[in-house]
């Protein structure tokens, strides 16, 4: 199959929180188009288990590809903890997913190989991170921890409130307890809580936006393949959603840092 | 149709908060077969559209109706909100919805005619507990709040924590300075923070659990119609939930109260 530079990266996430990685991807990759895609009638995908998360996946998927997409990014932890290969068994295209991204940058990061990872229950109950890190670094230690209210949390905007602050304290008292220098954000809404994790980290813990390394992590795979779009017309991007909840706009505008247009409703 | 009291009452939720109107129908009425329906694998609706839940909510109504039930319970106070018509329309066997129950305890129990009601989102943004109030009491004055973290708080298991009460007290700032002296906990998950937020609110103010006020209203239903189960045999408990997700059973039997098992998955 001959893949068009021009042809968009598909991105997909369970609901609106892999806009973090649109945004990522916009901000490092100016000239690609985007097509996104957010299962927002059926998410969270965090509590449910992994057949019916693997059924909606591949449905996501086949969805993008029939939009010509010339990458497939898996943005949701949840689904690349469960379902990434899934998704790279019927794709003819590259596949990229979240957790191999913050898992190549959080070794890059760290130096003493103590490494944190936070998560919603299913993404920590995988331990995908884990195995995802020791294949590339098998003396590293990992100590990861399930943090059910972030997500709620910053969708209620309390992005810098004390209510968030002890609810991050209580969560991370263990991972702190066990003196890692790296912490990857492992679920797409927490870099919006990057300034107030970082200050119950302390300044001397890196975290690892899994937002940024994906955009890093597609960059690099765009250039090897030679599938950088150099077009310097205005890119197109588009946004398909299962449904319009309330406060989409703006909560969906908050991850993406601007306006959010060209919206489609797709009804399954 | 002729209805058989020994057909089984059916409860429906869009998850396993609507398992508090089981527990207290249980209580109230221990001869009566329940089947329930649980939505598991599209909670939460309080965040979807309209025409989402509606189309859900028909989905449901009918699946309950094969199973030959003789009342129908919206258990959901989202799905009460804005599709109570829908099931009415379609059903043979009466139907009953949790906002009516929770606003005619609520008449009952208000003297000064002041009455709180809190709830999800799209319960609020509805203002269906307003609407069935002033239907009663058309001197009544509704104050209402959306209180979107209460439902992952309690399924979190926090009902007693510094966060919950700090979160009570933000959410139900406006609310205390109505003086109201009734506070209708309008979502199935808010029953068990009741001691927290009768602390929070204080003594005076009575909080109507909207579980109670649906036994209540349905052993009346049944007592009026005749339609009583007198057979003193054990009777049949089984829930049908569309995913098993993590933490499935230790959340439902906290609602519960109990052992829960007969547990079918159902694959939409």
């Amino acid at each position: 199959m001959k893949i068009d530079p021009k042809q968009p990266i598909g991105v997909f996430d369970s609901g609106i929180g892999g806009l973090t990685v649109v945004r990522a991807l916009m901000e490092r990759l100016p000239f690609e188009n985007i097509v996104y895609f957010g299962d927002t009638a059926r998410v969270p995908y965090g509590v449910k288990s992994v057949e019916t998360i693997a059924h909606y996946t591949t449905q996501i998927a086949e969805f993008l590809l029939e939009k010509q997409v010339k990458v497939l990014i898996i943005a949701c932890n949840t689904m690349a903890a469960v379902a990434a290969q899934v998704v790279r068994d019927l794709s003819p295209v590259p596949v990229l997913d979240v957790i191999e991204a913050g898992a190549i940058a959080a070794v890059e990061a760290t130096r003493t190989r103590q490494i944190g990872v936070i998560g919603t229950p299913t993404t920590v109950n995988s331990n995908a991170y884990a195995r995802a890190i020791q294949v590339m670094a098998s003396d590293a230690r990992i100590y990861s921890q399930a943090c059910p209210l972030f997500v709620p949390l910053v969708e209620e905007g309390w992005l810098d409130h004390e209510v968030t602050r002890l609810t991050a304290q209580e969560y991370l008292k263990p991972v702190l307890a066990e003196h890692i220098d790296t912490l990857v954000l492992g679920c797409t809404h927490y870099p919006l809580l990057k300034p107030l994790l970082q200050n119950v980290m302390g300044k001397d813990v890196k975290l690892v936006d899994s937002a940024e390394a994906m955009a890093a992590r597609t960059a690099a795979l765009l250039a090897e393949q030679g599938l950088t779009n150099t077009d310097p017309t205005l890119p197109r991007y588009e946004f398909y959603v299962t449904d319009v909840p309330v406060k989409f706009q703006t909560i969906g505008e908050r991850f993406l840092g601007r306006s959010l247009n060209h919206v489609h409703v797709v009804k399954w």
